[in-house]
């Protein structure tokens, strides 16, 4: 990948490696949302709505979220550097890896993808709707802020560390992984807040 | 792999490759059925037959599935290209990756794979039948026929993205982990329907 | 490795390669069954004696199976071949690749492995008796006998399909992953005996 | 990396390899305490301070530990050597592979990030206090102390036998998954003291 910041070549918004890689993050930002949020609809439905979450709930949260998020990271990888999440394109973004043009087209597939699986699970469920985030009682916002901070810090660590400083040759399957592993042990974590 | 459309090659009913390649479809399927339905039978054997599913349940479930799933596709990827599943030969079918004939017979040797697990399993436990798969009661037909199109969406993108569309050299272990991995997923969205 | 038939070369003995693999096939299995075992234990503390295994309970300990195995197979695999389990080192040795000295030092070294894991465990916990298997009552000795020659015959199949009839140079992670995650996805399934 | 013992080279205090070695075996180190810990907290808040650990609870905790231990490794192997605890870099420094210098660098930066972890944590959840280690009651030190020994020592053979004496090309993957497995599964014996 080119380094330094760069608004994007005259032809990014159209030439085909452009969009095959805008096509791969929206269909792997897809298949990782629908997987993560159909396990927090599938705890409700064998819980009710408004359980605390339990150990092996959590479990299952943090499974589905690693599990899918490996093959989401897998599939995209060698097409789109494989973000998915808006703050890795950032991160790359403000570290000059990708351009402005290319980070914008990811960032509306990235949301296209998460809304097209929230809609589709709430087809196929015949009307769940999807299980939003809420701060729980007795912590403070402030508190939340900075506990995001970290997982998010640690997240973006963990890409910049195994899929875009290394050498491509070796990167293969050892940055999926500590991606995908990173995020299931902070969704263990998150329940603090 | 030749791409293309093609009825088969005049010997591959009978040449070596083509059996080798048919048999590991056969092994290889019949130990990922056994294990995965194997853990549905442990679960009715420890919780009785008409529990609803719980949270550890379904990990247990889920965790069969992909922990199994790995070792079948590892262990045929580079034999028969490690389809294991049905639709799957069908996706490369239609994207001309094999013959008709080879096709064909996957699908028949995946067939008895699971047919033969089946029947072992009947004969280790004396007797339990294997569990079959309904829709949840107030599920319409129209929203688990989504869901399933969905997930196996999921499953067919991951498999071309790692083990098919990659280049050869890299593909060792990623496609195995990311097919594993968004099976089991999926495992613990199904329940949804 | 040479294949063939072979009760060893004059000096399998006392060479220092042949002391080294055995060296590493001792550790490793006792790092494994230490592991394997103490999940066993915990259970046991946990619950107490009696207790049916739950599906939680299940899910720890093909875990503590899963994860310690691969990293003894890992650890072992460039030196010894990391067999670990006695059946996969008879295995090697029908299929000629492991000289009947070589297998006869593995054998030694498996069962040494484990017998100190399970003294060390006893002297750990200040007396806890390792956990032996039993059929479960209603099971006959038949329908064990073939559950475990089916799950055995999947172990093997794996092993052979990953650790040995690979090219050198792919197998790194893959066969140890497929090793340990057919062996933890079995663990899941062997409670129906 | 060179072998034998060494005080240390004389810029090694101020050289830039040297720094960011620091460096990343502290950030890393903070990432996976902040995981690790997190975990047993996030057990305390669902299920309060007094409650032994149960199955699944133990399970969460060991997924905790190995998926961000994971991360960490493979974030720092190609710069520090992912060494992430001070037994590990007892462990090379003793084998002559890192020089004094360099191993208390490592030490420093290793106690910075969980102290560095521990306290965010604390803002984070307005004050909860990291889980303290105790020996459960009826097990003697002694016991307890055998088994540290027991796991420590399965940990630094499994260091060094994927990460170290490996030759460069391979360790890949496998280094960083065999460390973080055996860490997780040591976590469901240790329960056990």
């Amino acid at each position: 990948m080119p380094r330094g910041y760069a608004i994007g070549r005259a032809d990014e918004a159209t030439n085909p490696d452009s969009a095959r890689a805008t096509l791969s993050e929206f269909l792997s930002t897809f298949m990782f949302v629908f997987a993560a949020e159909g396990s927090l609809l599938a705890l409700n439905k064998m819980y009710g709505g408004d359980h605390g979450l339990s150990a092996p709930g959590l479990v299952l949260v943090a499974l589905a979220h690693a599990l899918s998020l490996f093959a989401a990271v897998a599939s995209s990888l060698n097409v789109s550097g494989g973000h998915i999440n808006p703050a890795v394109t950032f991160g790359t973004l403000v570290a000059g890896r990708v351009s402005l043009v290319r980070a914008l087209f990811y960032w509306v597939a990235q949301l296209l993808g998460a809304v097209v699986a929230a809609l589709l699970l709430r087809l196929a469920t015949d009307g769940m709707r999807p299980v939003g985030f809420t701060v729980a009682a007795g912590v403070g916002n402030m508190n939340a802020l900075l506990m995001e901070i970290v997982l998010t810090f640690g997240l973006v660590y963990t890409v910049f560390a195994t899929a875009i400083d290394h050498k491509r040759g070796t990167l293969g399957t050892i940055a999926p992984l500590a991606i995908a592993f990173i995020v299931g042990a902070n969704i263990l974590v998150e329940i603090l807040i």
